[in-house]
């Protein structure tokens, strides 16, 4: 199945923070779009996730190591750890993959 | 976890073409460089496949189904389904996933 990312029903997350969603049975994308400074509260879940910046930058708090992350950095969040996000004060793009799909995304 | 992407160390998965791979329990990211005029055989796994262009632009095939993607154009492809990818004249980059993580590319 081919998926045009840009044509994907937009989903917010947070106050300025939205996503188009797209799974199969065992994989989610989420291609989340942050507007400047906005934030990602921390939070947990079961579901295992990775990452990538797309474009722009933000502050990536995982546990409790925080790193500036920008263009084609990437990041593993084990199952149940607590993460979350902070964007500066430019639009930010970032891919969030979960393993097995969030059912709360669908 | 943080990943520097560029830092991977690089695996051969077809001539011209190279990856960058990381995991966790769930999750596998490759991070796949085609040269210029370079193939994917056609070939299929029982890990379920999704992947996002990251740059450049290529022929992708799914099952009986090919399509021209370019930058930011996705694909899922499900456990068992043959598919492959044939490269046109510019590098391309690609993020390959797979759930579960393949054993051969660890």
């Amino acid at each position: 199945m081919f998926i045009k990312t840009g044509n994907l029903p937009q989903k917010e997350l947070a106050n300025g923070v939205t996503a188009g969603v797209a799974w199969g049975e065992n994989l989610m994308l989420s291609f989340v779009k942050l507007n400047p400074n906005t934030t990602v509260p921390l939070h947990k879940h079961p579901h295992e996730q990775m990452g990538l910046v797309l474009s722009g930058k933000l502050k990536h708090i995982i546990a409790n190591e925080s790193r500036l992350l920008k263009e084609g950095d990437a990041y593993l969040v084990p199952s149940g750890v607590e993460h979350g996000a902070e964007n500066l004060e430019s639009e930010t793009r970032v891919l969030d993959i979960f393993s097995p799909p969030r059912d709360d995304y669908k």
